[in-house]
């Protein structure tokens, strides 16, 4: 039977899976090593698991990462703060490893076509797709199509309003400080707080103003990309808390300037968990490689 | 000869245009008044300058305007603080004065589609529109397509870092105080300086605040966009110096995290003003004119 490989890149664990959907997925997760060693052990995984069922691969990598088959650094990974991987041409690695198609986006994106395909955002033309974990990132349709244009989102940079009064926390992103990666992800959370963000308590003041930086950025979305949802997931968002807090606070900061339904009365379903929870990634993946195999895209 | 009427709706002033494009369009402006009143002037302007060669009619409106068929108050104006001009139903009474087809969007969804079309942006597939006058709005193409979404981008709208202590003006927006229109539009300029923004002199410190502003917008709507480009027009974008300010800002604050020529080596064409002027509304009204008479729609 035919099947697809998907590979959803991070920066901790490659997640890598086989299967055609959510049915069939069979999944395996690969610690992050060097780049060179990492893609052998997927390869191997992939051989073991598929052999020559395998059509065609699809990867959803973290990024910065080139896009434009038109560019030098078509398919590398670019301005990552993780050394090893700057300017990985991973798309050029796990072609050589296979003669088979292989589909590429960011994690983000191929986990906004899972969401989209199988989960939250089934039907829906217009959504963001959102993770809050380790860095903050995002994905995004506009009338059924992933943005993409000169590169392709980097939605966790964005600058939200930061009162250093209230916050003095310089944020931790290594290119712009404090951005909104910089102040809300989870490592920005472990090092304003010293404690990572699964066992802060409940009732600590980091809660409130994490709500407040996301529902800032989710502001500034809506009032960009006009969604119809926001699925937001990621290690951070498990704190289950923070969908009300956020809710409410979008409502407040809209203030009745975006005069829909969707943003006021019924914000419990514009702004939601993902369905797919950590599988959204590798579904995209496998999703990328169904596409790639469709177009016999190299 | 077949023509079509466009009229870009603004707060001070109707501007009407009768024509196909760029090389025929005949424009008259309409002081805005009360709602019934304004548009008896406009239905005068068509009848007597195109009479039965009127085929079609477009509107790019002042919004937020409701833009979606299948809802109570589609082809209305909205939230606006014009108590007059609130819950006005433009679309319906344009119709009733003309039975041809009428297209209806955003004044900067309009001026988009135009510079898309004759300006600035021919031929691309993702950038921006932003007009910088008395308020702040912004268009945007993704993949070739107009953002609709939920409602329709309120790109002036969007949350900017503002430093209290550098800047204590409390900002202008009725609806959210220190957004960027708030920050950044002409009145808001205005009403910090107390001197209208075409009057403030050169090396005023309002345009390095000015910049900084418009800058923190522009980067984040890169990161969520990713546009090739973006054309920024509108009163306030008259002072051509702000245009070197902001460039310096963009590429300052992204600091090189989208590896990308356009916004490091080539920003001077990435942050452009357009080419239509003061016409980009009207002509793009003309634009949603003949679609609407394509697609034969009410």
């Amino acid at each position: 039977m035919d099947v697809f490989g998907g590979i959803e890149a991070g920066g901790t664990k490659f997640v890598c899976g086989v299967g055609t959907g959510t049915a069939d997925l069979r999944t395996t997760s690969i610690p992050t090593e060097q780049p060179e060693r990492t893609i052998v052990k997927v390869a191997e995984f992939f051989r073991s698991s598929a052999g020559q069922d395998l059509k065609a691969i699809g990867i959803g990598s973290f990024g910065p990462i080139d896009l434009d088959p038109r560019s030098e650094t078509f398919g590398r990974i670019t301005a990552t703060p993780k050394q090893a991987w700057r300017n990985f041409d991973i798309l050029g690695q796990v072609r050589q490893a296979f003669n088979l198609p292989v589909g590429f986006d960011t994690d983000v994106n191929a986990a906004a076509l899972a969401e989209a395909e199988w989960g939250a955002a089934r039907g829906l033309k217009d959504f963001i797709y959102l993770t809050v974990g380790t860095g903050i990132g995002g994905g995004a349709c506009v009338n059924g199509k992933l943005i993409h244009g000169l590169m392709h989102p980097e939605m966790g940079h964005i600058r939200v309003p930061h009162d250093l009064a209230a916050d003095p926390f310089p944020g931790s992103c290594s290119y712009h400080h404090d951005c909104l990666e910089g102040l809300a992800s989870g490592q920005a959370l472990r090092q304003r707080w010293g404690i990572p963000a699964d066992q802060l308590p409940a009732d600590h003041q980091a809660w409130s103003l994490e709500a407040d930086y996301l529902a800032l950025a989710m502001v500034n979305w809506v009032c960009t990309l006009s969604p119809t949802r926001i699925v937001v997931g990621g290690g951070v968002m498990q704190r289950e808390f923070l969908f009300s807090m956020i809710r409410r606070q979008v409502t407040r900061l809209l203030n009745g300037y975006i005069p829909r339904r969707a943003v006021i009365q019924e914000i419990d379903s514009f702004i939601v968990p993902p369905e797919l929870g950590n599988r959204a990634g590798v579904l995209g993946a496998i999703l990328l490689a169904r596409e790639a195999y469709r177009s016999g895209a190299g």
